[in-house]
Formats: structure tokens, C-alpha cells, sequence
């Protein structure tokens, strides 16, 4: 398949990795190719490097692994036209560093990160997962636990979620997803990035995750 | 131990029912006495109802079970004098149900109610627990997978924080406590919130909880 990828962190060369090696013709978009030369070199030629819109154009579908306060204008760069229609996996938290550390959200409550793309761009199938756990976790969740933790899916479009929830299990190995509903239960998993970071700082590590005991 | 407890709703009658049972002398604060008289009949006299300010005065240790919209105008009534030098175990969430639902919290991000209760009173000792659970689950966290999941605290103070840890494990049988840090880590386990209502939503009851996995 055709994977586009928006970003050239770690969020976004973590998930171009693990893509690439299940065999899908991963480009990344950014604008910052430089950024991603050391990354090159790693997945041995089994992805490219284009602009946002290059990778947007040519994905089946779409990675939203930006820094959240660049998010919405990375998408502009990438272009509605090359978006629309298609199933967009949205990973970014609307984190706010500029007023030192811990971070505050710069949207929350009443609104989303989630929702200002769903609502910048209503033709795109938007689904709102994996920002919740630090990156590693997100593409190999067994190594914790067998996987038995959890990852939550939010999203308007019922059969695009179904179809992220099978690559979540298919590529990247997670057990237990839990539907949250739609594209306004983003609120919680982004406003669970406090206690998230919280969590790190009491355990010493960005190394774990949440399950659900009922 | 004299115990204090403000609230009369579902957490104030939960709480004080379990603090009761283990023979404590419990009194109930609230500016509604009449919506405890059924709760007193199943206490059978082990527990007595007062005013705000009575159950303060009573209480060597205190629990605020109020809504949080109302959890500031009820410290001002239990009085500074009876609060200060105690510990005040906070377990109200700043809902603001008045938009509809889901509910919105009224003070978030760089903010929290915890912080704003510390900051009215400063020399209470103010722990934040409990606040991210179901009521029943917060006196019997074994109900669940034989208690292996975990409850927050929150606070400044060190030695008050280890008396709540103590507490949560010898009164209500807690196994798995998280010291997340001092009172601003409120603001975690506050907006945590939304995930958990959206939780709640999704799995059909609020008669669940979190398991850390590293």
C-alpha cells in the first residue's frame, strides 16, 4: 500500500520504519528533507523523502505525526486536494511548550486537535489514535506486557475506524483497542497527555501504558 | 479517629459509610441534612451528620466529597480555623455540567481545583486522590482484578502524602498507589476526566479503572 507520512520526528520516523519494513511504499513529507537523511540510511532505500504535498499526493493513506501546534498548517501545505477522501491516522497532540515545562494544551474541553482538522477538512476520514503512548509502544506494543494494554481509536467515519483498528492490530500488533466514539472523544486522549506526562515523570520512563481493568 | 467528611452526595455517603464500618467516628458536613437521613438509617448510628463547620471541627482528618462547582463556597462555610493544619483529602473534580454533556471543567491546563483549594488554604494539607475512579471502586478497589490497578495522590505536603497512602491502603485495601507529585500534578488526574467519562461511554460502565503496564 501507499503510505503518506507528515512529519520528520520521532513520532513520524518511528511509524515510516516500521511501515517500510512490513513492506509499503512509505513517503515521508516534510519541510525538512534534511532532517530525515540519517533516517534514510536506516530504512535502506525502502522509503522516500518528498513535501508534504508530494507525500500527501502519493499516499493511499495518510499519518499526521507533526508537532500539534504545526499540524494544521502542515496539512494546508499538503493540500485539501491531496487529502480529501482519503483515511487521515491523526497522532498529533496539541501541546503548548512556550510557556515552559509541563506543557498546556493550546485546545481543550469544548474542542480538540481532532476536530479542528475534522472541521478544516470534512472530506477527510479522520481517525484520532496512538497519541497516546510515546512512540515506540506505538508500532510495537507487545513489548510490554504481552500487549495487554490499551489504545483508543476516535472517529466520524465508522468504516475508516474499523480499517484503522485492523492495522492497528495487523502492522503494529495491538490486542486491545477500545472505541471511543466519535471525532469529540478526541478531547480525552488529548487532554490525558497531563496526567500522561505526569505518569513519566513519577515512573521514570516514557516506556508505559494504561489497561483498562474491568 | 474523628473523621470529617463534606458532601452528602454519592461519594460523601460511600466514603462515609466504609470509614464508619471500620470504627471511626464519622461526621458528615453538609448544608442538606435532610438528603442524608436515609444514609443514616444504614449506618445504623454509627456516623453522625452536621454542618460543614461541625464536621470540620470533628474531623482530625477531613475528606471534601462536594461537587466541585461547589467545593470552594463549601470550605468557606466549614471555616479556615477548622480546616488549618489538617489534611484535607480532595477527591472533587471541576465538572461543569452547565453546557450540557459532556461535561466541561471549569479551571484545567495551568490550572487545577486542587491547586486553587491549596491556594485558599494554605496551611490545610491538601492530598488529591481518589478523584479518578467510580465511588464504589474508591473504598473497594479489590471488586476489580483483586485491586491490581492503580489510584493517584497529589500534594505538597510529603509526610501528609505518605499519611494518605497509608490510609488508601489500610482503610480501602488500594494496592497500587501513584505519587505523581506535588499539588499541580492535580491537574493530571483533573483532566483526566474526559477519557474517563468517554470511557465510561464506551464500555458500558463506570465500574472500571486504569492499570499502569511498564
Amino acid at each position: 500500500m501507499k503510505v503518506g507520512i507528515f512529519g520528520s520526528g520521532m513520532v513520524g520516523q518511528t511509524i515510516g520504519s516500521r511501515v517500510a519494513v512490513l513492506g509499503h511504499a512509505v513517503m515521508m513529507g516534510t519541510r525538512n528533507p534534511a532532517k530525515l537523511q540519517e533516517w534514510l540510511g536506516k530504512v535502506a532505500g525502502k522509503a522516500r523523502v518528498g513535501s508534504l504535498a508530494d507525500a500527501a499526493a502519493h499516499g493511499e493513506i495518510l499519518f499526521n505525526a507533526t508537532n500539534g501546534n504545526g499540524s494544521l498548517e502542515a496539512l494546508a501545505l499538503a493540500g485539501e486536494a491531496n487529502l480529501n477522501g482519503k483515511i487521515l491516522v491523526d497522532i498529533s497532540n496539541p501541546l503548548d511548550f512556550s510557556h515552559g515545562m509541563p506543557p498546556v494544551l493550546f485546545v481543550s474541553n469544548s474542542d480538540s486537535l481532532g476536530e479542528q482538522i475534522q472541521r478544516a477538512y470534512p472530506k477527510v476520514k479522520l481517525i484520532k489514535t496512538l497519541n497516546t503512548v510515546t512512540a515506540s509502544l506505538m508500532v510495537n506494543p507487545r513489548q510490554l506486557a504481552d500487549g495487554d494494554h490499551h489504545i483508543f481509536v476516535s472517529g466520524n467515519d465508522v468504516d475508516a475506524k474499523l480499517y484503522v483498528v485492523d492495522l492497528l492490530k495487523t502492522w503494529f500488533g495491538w490486542k486491545n483497542i477500545l472505541d471511543l466514539g466519535d471525532i469529540t472523544t478526541a478531547r480525552g486522549t488529548e487532554m490525558y497527555l497531563p496526567i500522561w506526562l505526569r505518569m513519566w515523570g513519577a515512573l521514570g520512563t516514557g516506556l508505559f501504558n494504561i489497561k483498562i481493568v474491568k
